[in-house]
């Protein structure tokens, strides 16, 4: 493996798949212009409220469709007032007869969870079914708060990073990162679905954010804890982990919810070109679900501590794109980042060669 | 015609031509650096105060000899003190003989109009008879206000923009912008010299643009109105819009000059590179021509109409760049551009194939 | 020589040579990365204080080993905590066995006369006894303040430039430059080691800069003087201007201390890129040295005078960039710039096919 980078030209992402272009909150009566897996994309609400992403390029003149504005459930074209509607077919346009206009490449979209899906690939392949479940964004049991960075990265070094949690001995020292999470051993198994990789520190104090956690779930913040981490990567870019706390000796990561401190870390990975994507990341709760100050406090720190990976991911993609031929080091602890670019190249290479 | 984008090498625009370069006032007692046709030149004023058009290239050390200064109409290489004369030919250079050294490439120019005028191509070719002749710059009957924007983008695109009206209803609603400029009929026809776009509207609200326009001119600025846009190509890259309002049923266009507020809308487009062009617009009117305040009042106007098109054009010239190989439509409304282009086309072959 | 540039992918500096990379001062408790000669480095210091340079390319993710943090003399990655010793060998990394782990490649050092000097080339072929003796960096009897600029151009122009003061009257007008510099005859000679450019100007005024220092060192600021510059280039790319003025008439360059202000300008200019360098400028003197004061003073006047020269430098790249088929002149006045340029030529040569 050259640095990681697949070489140019190659496919590096799966397309027929779901990933998520953006939040429903982002898309209300104007339209949103985004790059998705290299496809400059607009995303509009048509007449009945149903998200719809076509290609954002004028088949007129080609300005971007997303400088336009809604008109009832269709996007007009800013510059000479092309109309399209929620399919890319052109409905009109002033002084036009537009039945032989081409239409504009429609992308499937679904609204679920508080999210815009899209599939950028065939979208007579598109299976809504085939969206995961979030039991987490429908449920009363959990809170939600979350967030959005932009980063200059290849996506698949945000897979690498999330699917080893080392990192945040260095990266989130003052954090959630701590020494027993470099000394406990790491575990990766993969199905056919998933890529998981587990680690349980027990009996160990809980660093600041879990701290906070704990005061949240009205537990003692100073008292011994055991602590896990399970990471699991679903296609094509999604990483869900379990993480928490519960006091000490009490069934851990098993423990009564009233003994524990437990969440889920959402990161929805999005490719937006080679070098760049879209980072979707928040934290579902069991614990305090009511409490929306406890939800700020901990996007705030959640922000926070995901900008500390910013600087060091997109510098390290300036290292591996000035030194492309150099291999890198994959050892346990990258076990799980290495699975799940497995499972991305079978994906991929089962698009290619369609069984 | 691929995405309206020539192909990478293809000559982009006629040489053998003059282009505005700057306006006189650009060039006082220091030397001018600018961009013309993908030349770097330089631009400075002679002994007696004609201005000269060199290579922006010092043949010694190749300096930019914009960063020098000029001493008694001559250039002096702010590095190393080579001084050229206006010719380009190598005056002195201190403790050198200079005899032997290389002349350095010179444009021809001319100053009219307000503004210098370069001819990039062959300088033997050079034909000052081919300067337009602009009534409006000369005539005690004008007044004359204007600015400068950098674009970038392809000069075409800016061409298609002004040839085409119709985006005024979208980009320009808020100014000279109405719905009866959609619904208006335009037409286009072509000599050997010019493509004319016109358009009239009559019976029509006049929009806060002309509703200024009218009390400029004494008028009732509330009154209905005839409205026309009449926009003229002109090699290399000219286009004069003739636009007015006069009041309803006097005579539209033809009306007596004391029911109407007409002007030229004056736009001088030179391209940079491939992708950026200078762009000079302004306006020339015949009412209230002693009216200095007016001239102000209209200059703004006009720069913040003018400026809503950059955005549009530079996302315009990004979208085409990145889909190169995109079919564009052209319209009945796009008729004004596409012959411009076909002109354009014609003269560049005609330059190749010296006939 | 096409337009002074090499061709594509040419060799344009010695490898197998002394740079400075950085002042001592800039390798504290923490590491500094900087890129030489193409190479990508961390400087760090070790347990006994010496600096390392290792190349900054984590062997187990690629991350840049300058994001890291020093811990007892070894170098700590900030991603995953590989820690690395001072001669690019994993000394350990938490859970792992690092036996097996590739080197970093590491790149030889030297600490002295203030600055840290990198070997960039074949490591086995570094040899500390080839780094120039610097007596005026040792010796009480001198005084020294320098400064540093990162400029966008080839380092080869900054030789230029140095070996060629002609530009001081016109780059530098306000501070050391006068027309006698133009007026007086230049001698340039090569030997094995050096290349020499001197100016000998008797009997002038002493321009501002000269002034502050004739005051500095307690001679009268307006009396006439004989003023020298001798401009020494060594390999690979050091400059050392011997500049001065003596009262007129007392032996010039040979006149007694008493009776001059004489000092030697500073240039050490490290490759960074094709068209980035790195240029650590200072200026050392034999009169007042113990006068802190005008230490800063000399260094606050030199530091604006060699920031005139960015401008011009940077645009004289872009023009060669540019234009790069152009030839140059090479005059009289060029030659010190030439000869040093066939001295880097024929280092390189020898390191390409090795005697």
């Amino acid at each position: 493996m050259r640095a990681d980078l697949a070489p140019a030209g190659a496919q590096l992402w799966p397309k027929d798949s779901w990933y998520v272009a953006c939040t429903s909150a982002e898309v209300t009566d104007q339209a949103l212009g985004r790059t998705i897996c290299n496809e400059r994309m607009v995303f509009f609400r048509g007449k009945d409220g149903t998200v719809c992403a076509l290609e954002d390029f004028c088949p007129h003149r080609g300005a971007p469709l997303s400088l336009g504005f809604v008109r009832g459930g269709q996007l007009v074209c800013g510059y000479h007032g092309l109309v399209t509607d929620c399919h890319g077919k052109v409905a009109s346009m002033p002084g036009q007869r537009v039945g032989g206009f081409p239409k504009t490449r429609h992308f499937p979209t679904i609204e679920r969870y508080g999210f815009i899906w899209v599939w950028p690939g065939r979208a007579d392949a598109s299976n809504p079914a085939a969206l995961h479940h979030l039991e987490w964004a429908e449920s009363a049991d959990w809170a939600y708060g979350g967030g959005y960075y932009h980063i200059a990265c290849d996506y698949r070094l945000m897979v690498d990073n999330l699917m080893d949690l080392t990192h945040e001995t260095y990266v989130h020292a003052s954090s959630i990162g701590q020494k027993e999470i470099d000394e406990a051993p790491v575990k990766t198994h993969a199905t056919d679905r998933e890529v998981v990789t587990s680690r349980f520190m027990d009996a160990v104090s809980a660093p600041p954010f879990w701290q906070m956690a704990l005061r949240g779930a009205g537990l003692p913040e100073d008292a011994p804890v055991d602590r896990w981490q399970i990471c699991r990567f679903t296609l094509p870019s999604h990483v869900m982990i379990e993480v928490g706390v519960a006091l000490q000796g009490r069934g851990g990561y098993e423990a009564d919810d009233a003994l524990k401190a437990s969440a889920i870390v959402v990161d929805f990975i999005t490719p937006e070109t080679e070098t760049s994507h879209h980072y979707f990341w928040g934290m579902a709760r069991r614990f305090a679900t009511e409490d929306e100050m406890l939800t700020d406090t901990i996007r705030e720190g959640q922000g926070r501590i995901f900008a500390e990976d910013l600087d060091m991911l997109e510098q390290q993609q300036a290292n591996l794109t000035r030194y492309p031929d150099r291999r890198l080091l994959k050892l346990n602890i990258d076990a799980g980042g290495v699975r799940s670019r497995m499972m991305i190249e079978r994906a991929i290479a089962a698009e290619i060669t369609p069984i």
